[in-house]
């Protein structure tokens, strides 16, 4: 089922942009866990647009509700229920997409997969908003992580070209992951920030957008998680990871780099460190051997695509004329969504761990 | 469960590198498809090693029984079962790797999983040998799908730096894609492939192995096939294709590459061909939007490791001892297996493909 | 996933009886679908408490309020979210059940399951409450079913050893079931509902319960649907219908009067009918060989204990002591919860059809 | 899909009656764990059939061959995989019933779902031979309860109305259960054993045949075993159960009984026993409630219907001619197979239970 992720832990999404709320069902969430809700709301936060200029000033009030599995502030073992009622639900005028597909939106591809009838509005359950839900689940993956000495986090890796290269797969720590969380634009070299800042406003102010890339690891997490074949951490991140809107790659420790690497620079070589931990010199495998977790960093990018509604007036078609035209799409939209992206690669990161870490060894 | 795939056709691969025999079983295909074996054991070759040079010179007669199934030539709409019966079965000495793991390999993420008893001979289900019940599976698939009118074909895009780049995102044709696959090294231009083969000789000469990238395209898929969110067709061909050992990456058309691009760029603008049907001038995004086939090629790129397994003196640890040590892993390898893989990403495009179409729109 | 159904049509539930809201999401409905929602509500209100001197006096006011998946009366193809508010919240004092465990309740098993600490407000997750939602998902796939159709509908078939014995399986027809529907009280036969509800009263007025069986019918459904092995219509009819607190049987036919039978007998023999369809004589298999329909009326019976709430003194066990006590439950119960039990069963039923009906031949 | 159970341990059994072989894999089985085949070779034989002249002369060698998973007499952890290679496939001469079905076989049901060109050869996947498989991945996880102190073991509770009465569900032992499964003839009480001979001889001479019912008991099963809803022991027995051919009811504890009782009757009263145990007076619930055990045994009753194939002229119809027509059945078959059935019984019981004792708490 499209919207359904998970076997022990299962997260269940449901809502459109514009229906009266979107929210989320968690099932298999470890009983007895206090909720931070605090937590949770800077964590959504840092989703949520309207913040600064460089998202849409569309103003959305992303306040969780928990519906049920949460008693006196602890989860009581059933099935959670977490939801965000949609404010100005009033359904913007989509009759100019519905016969002239926006490049870069799925509107044609859903006409062609649903029918004729189908009517996009807003984007339907293809919106960028569904990534709300899918941060509540986790949020709530990323608080329990915690708890057991596992700490998840990314920054933004490019925009538009411009790098933040201060990031070291090795020795990359939780406290340096933590602090990119509290920065207004989620980068660990603050001139590199900048940088991409005036990138991105020179992208608005000329009606288009841009794209980049984020880097998240995970650090703490203990030798010996995720399965061989299909459920390996690639193969599951993977999975979670593409259910974001905009993301069209991804790629774990030295990702395509190693297709130009010697066997012998490429394998990660084992020593035993001060601790008496065995550890990798470097970390080319992204913490990941066989599918399984080594205890080094899992560290992996994503890439982001420029947001595709822009200013600019584009080619596209008239589906029932058949023919050529043009479209220009209104309203005000994110130049460039990689900034909003990045919480929502640590909880698809938190989620598809959790759900491995939650199977009996 | 970690071997298993799918939700419509269903596909459970068993066996380990040197049990009494590996197969897969696949449920929900098609009933009353006549099997082509012949194209099937074709197909198997491809992946095979002990071909040439390049490959390691193991002998493994990848001979498919099928046991049940398929009655008369036909799928007879119950579940069918292949087996691949393993010969020369005498198991190697392994007593070395299982104190001092090999980089690179999943000898020690293995044992932390499974526990110190943990007996990794051959690499046991991590083995890459378990690529050839996914390559039955894949060909079946293939055959079914090309009778629908959708051929899946792959290139060796990249060796160690070397590339062919002789792929047209946009145009590339069946019978393109079909002409490589008659290759005994599969690129498209002969040149890049002799260069590759060089490299490749090279590596070996030196003890040492090398990377490279395959790209992969799927022509005639119509449009409307995929789900959104998570059983998108990026999210499914991920997770089957991060299934073949040595996959470190996957991109989808444009890939990393939309980092660095403008919306107006990337934005693939839609119009009227000559014969009345609705494509776009550029393929930026490998035929996907929101999750869906959009009737241009699939396209996507992955990243392969060198071969872990070289013969050069590496740095590890003993796992008993808990100190630094060293290992030369003896016997002879795949210098590359880039080649090698090539069938295999096409196995795991069709797979998930079929997957999805089968689904009830 | 313990409240998860469904492999082409996925439902899940979730809530508590004391949570703010319990609901369903529905996956897989089919797309364009005009739902009727006034119908829907008659078909809650048979299971809503309330009603009659026959059940618990509390008032569940079970509006049913769709949160997603409904566009302008249709359903759109996405997931629907269906919720009922919980009313009247205040969690009643079940201080005295958390150290002494009701018998015929789940309190002591949950205990064992979750720990000392679980509180079991109200029956939680294992309250008949839950019934609700899964009437939502049934009432909707009912609806369907009948624009195929096809016809769900029970009767009472006993009452603490009264019957209802008009009910033909062989000859049963839709208006048959359909004007059971309208009646208060869900028997055929007017005269047996009348001593069942004497029995009823002076079970109440005893402090007592009585339990009783359901029969149901599903009429019009063609040949062929199902799937062998644990996918028959037996299977998943069972598997959904035991979701229903106090179903303690099910058969399916002639049931367990198999056991005394001759082959001879118990074979429904085929015949050629006046309209040229293929039909049995007999329907001892309860229109279902192989876990197939047969288009005859797929017929089942379902046993359903005494509600286990009664006013009596019982012996129970006080589980900090580890000694023996005693307990009287307070509050006002159901007598009898067959009567409300009827749509559960029939929604047991369509839900299970409905999946079975959308797989891909 | 249809021949796959289970969530933590998950088996899926394949072949055909007359397929070259048939078999299961398991998924998910505790590694490291001694299997011991000639206990399972004795489990495979209770079901087998011509042992005796209650059953059909037909020999089935069911040597169980595993190809894999099995490492030195351990599992390994990797998936089980094994076969059954049928003996004597020279498929019988099906020609008759391919035109006019069995009554009370699948023959018509499958041509319904499967279409006109559909060959039920001896009941392709629909055959009582699939059982095999099933007892295989059975006796495993019976081997394995054992060693957790569970047992579970089932008698013929009746043959064609004759009783075996001799089973008390609350103090039933493992050594009761024992002392059955070495018998020839699956009954406590012999002298009900040599009556349902008679009877199933007295049958057999008159070319007919007779059902029974089978009573299962797990004793040692701690409490807190099963879910909520739809993953409770009730639902997932009966889920694997009904993938018996033949069965067309189930019942738990009282079952059916239930129906004429009051509430004050059926609940279990709780108590401390003499070695401080909490255990009920009573079994009426099967050792279940809210679909989770509560360490009194597991008692279930299943119906199993006459062997449908009998000796006697039956009427039918011609599928071709669409007229009545009447069928002979050749061959020799069991005229009961409630014996048979009885480990078949136990095997479903064990993998259900197996399943829910390994997911995580």
């Amino acid at each position: 089922m499209p919207s359904t992720f998970g076997e022990n832990l299962k997260i269940s999404i449901y809502g459109e942009s514009h229906s009266e709320s979107i929210g989320v069902t968690v099932e298999g969430f470890p009983a007895g866990f206090p909720i931070d809700e605090e937590k949770l709301a800077a964590f959504m936060a840092r989703r949520a647009p309207g913040r600064d200029k460089f998202s849409t000033p569309r103003k959305e009030a992303d306040e969780v509700v928990f519906l049920s599995g949460i008693t006196d502030g602890f989860t009581d073992g059933t099935k959670i229920h977490a939801v965000i009622y949609n404010q100005n639900r009033k359904p913007k005028d989509y009759s100019d997409i519905s016969d002239t597909p926006r490049p870069g939106h799925a509107d044609y591809t859903a006409k062609m997969k649903y029918g004729a009838d189908y009517n996009a509005t807003g984007g339907g359950h293809f919106s960028g908003r569904l990534t709300a839900p899918m941060c509540i689940a986790g949020g709530l993956c990323i608080q329990w992580l915690e708890t057991k000495g596992i700490t998840v986090g990314a920054h933004i890796a490019s925009v538009h070209g411009i790098e933040d290269t201060r990031f070291d797969s090795v020795n990359i720590t939780a406290d340096e992951l933590n602090s990119v969380k509290s920065k207004a634009f989620a980068c660990i070299d603050d001139t590199a920030a900048e940088k991409m800042q005036d990138e991105i406003l020179k992208a608005k102010a000329a009606g288009n957008s841009v794209g980049g890339s984020i880097e998240c690891a995970v650090v703490g997490l203990p030798a010996g998680i995720g399965e061989h074949m299909f459920d390996g951490l690639e193969n599951r991140i993977s999975l979670v990871t593409f259910g974001i809107p905009a993301v069209k790659g991804i790629e774990f420790g030295a990702g395509f780099d190693v297709c130009d690497m010697y066997g012998s620079e490429n394998n990660d070589e084992f020593y035993v460190n001060e601790n008496g931990k065995i550890r990798t010199r470097t970390n080319n495998c992204g913490g990941i051997l066989g599918g399984i977790s080594n205890a080094m960093p899992i560290v992996f990018r994503v890439a982001i695509k420029p947001t595709p509604s822009i200013s600019l007036t584009q080619n596209t078609v008239s589906l029932s004329k058949k023919e050529n035209t043009t479209i220009n799409i209104g309203g005000r939209h994110d130049p460039c969504i990689v900034q909003r992206a990045v919480p929502c690669v640590e909880a698809a990161a938190a989620i598809a761990i959790t759900d491995l870490m939650l199977r009996k060894k």
